[in-house]
């Protein structure tokens, strides 16, 4: 038995969600049945981290077992032959037994996409947030840079989750800027985070840009009760960049390089 | 009667182009249709120019006559309304009541977007060209800027066009340049283009880009039959940005200006 890693990436637009649900078209269920199509074998695809309905991957990074002895490159080109538009293999890589996607990772990095033309764009309406009116992104920059790159308790910005789960994550990297004259992009790494947290830390940062919270205001909010920081953006704005693990883990160069190996 | 010039945003992907069809989802019937259901008036849009099936527009300039005085705000707000989420106004403005949105018309800029990464993108699936393998681009952008920036008869970069169809266009700027790892991108503008003109312009660089073509061979093709040129590359790649008029013509800034103006 062989355990590979795939490097996915998708729009979440038509999906809902990365995990599997009954009767609901997901990443989950539709990489299986792809991976039944290719090799006939009936597998169990495990994700890094979960994504909500609407939200994209550019390196969602999945794992599932095999018997089968293609070489990396095959895997790769089969899936995606069998796998619809909206869903890609960029990578894929064989990885130790005992490699966990998620419970080994080491970093996630998200990105969150703001508009704040003075029209809605179609062009962009499945991959950014649009706002009204126009946001202060020196405040918003100001604030993310509050954050503190620590192990902490995330309940503030977490949603609601079962008792006794674990909300300390330690946070990496917080960075908002103006990218072009009506696009904000902030870009967000931890070492893992509670559900709803990326875009509730986005839907505060755009109260700050609407002037509704200061960056002190924003800064306190972490010591809030759990739930109360946010309210959380909507998903079509979120895209999971990239999944970091342990140096020698998953070598995506090892088997068929995706396009991606420059920038992970 | 007043006659307003709209500037417009579309998704190309679910219209079968600009122009008005019987039975066919286009860009035409669904603005005649917003306008009917703001004003109760029937009216004709005439567009700058026709985009294909798929192709895209951030600066298409319409224009119709209308016996409203609702000002340029208003307007923009209500047809945004009534609009689908694949097309919105921008901006809208009073122009003279000889305006000509196609005839008067002095610069038209078009881009051409074509990805070379080793795996397909489900992200830009739907706005860019994407091939396989990897593209000179340093060919390419000597070969685009081989085009002679002049007025001449582009015909063999043309498609099939009536008898008498006139094919001199004064060419204004064709410029190439890799702007990120895997992505390409052509921008050219002209008085005037022949149907699928910049489509078969880019499909001819992407020959150039997979050695096929020098950019000698390509900037030799301008002399060859009608419609030699080419193959033409598929629609998704190609967006209109922007249709210049001469100074005063339509003044943007002065009904209620769209995000866009700083880029005009």
């Amino acid at each position: 038995m062989h355990r590979l890693a795939l490097m996915l990436e998708y729009d979440g637009s038509a999906f809902a969600g990365a995990q599997l649900q009954p009767e609901r078209r997901t990443v989950q269920g539709t990489l299986e049945a792809a991976w039944t199509e290719f090799t006939s074998e009936d597998r169990r695809v495990r994700f890094a981290g979960r994504t909500d309905t609407g939200v994209h991957a550019r390196g969602q990074v999945a794992t599932l077992d095999t018997e089968t002895d293609h070489d990396a490159a095959t895997v790769r080109s089969a899936l995606n032959h069998f796998l619809p538009d909206d869903l890609a293999v960029r990578a894929v890589t064989e990885v130790a037994p005992a490699f966990d996607a998620r419970r080994h990772a080491t970093s996630r990095v998200y990105q969150y996409v703001i508009e704040d033309g003075r029209t809605r764009s179609p062009l962009s309406r499945q991959h950014a947030w649009q706002v009204r009116p126009r946001l202060d992104a020196g405040a918003m920059a100001e604030a993310a840079s509050r954050l503190p790159l620590e192990e902490r308790d995330w309940a503030a910005f977490g949603g609601p989750t079962p008792e006794d789960y674990p909300t300390v994550r330690l946070l990496q990297r917080s960075e908002l800027r103006r990218t072009a004259p009506h696009r904000i992009e902030y870009t967000i790494a931890a070492s893992g985070f509670l559900p709803h947290q990326v875009r509730r830390t986005a839907g505060a940062l755009a109260e700050v840009g609407r002037g509704a919270l200061t960056p002190d205001q924003f800064a306190d909010l972490i010591d809030g009760p759990p739930g109360s920081a946010g309210p959380a953006a909507p998903p079509q704005g979120l895209t999971m960049l990239h999944v970091h693990y342990p140096p020698g883990a998953v070598d995506w160069t090892a088997g068929c390089a995706g396009d991606g190996t420059e920038e992970i």
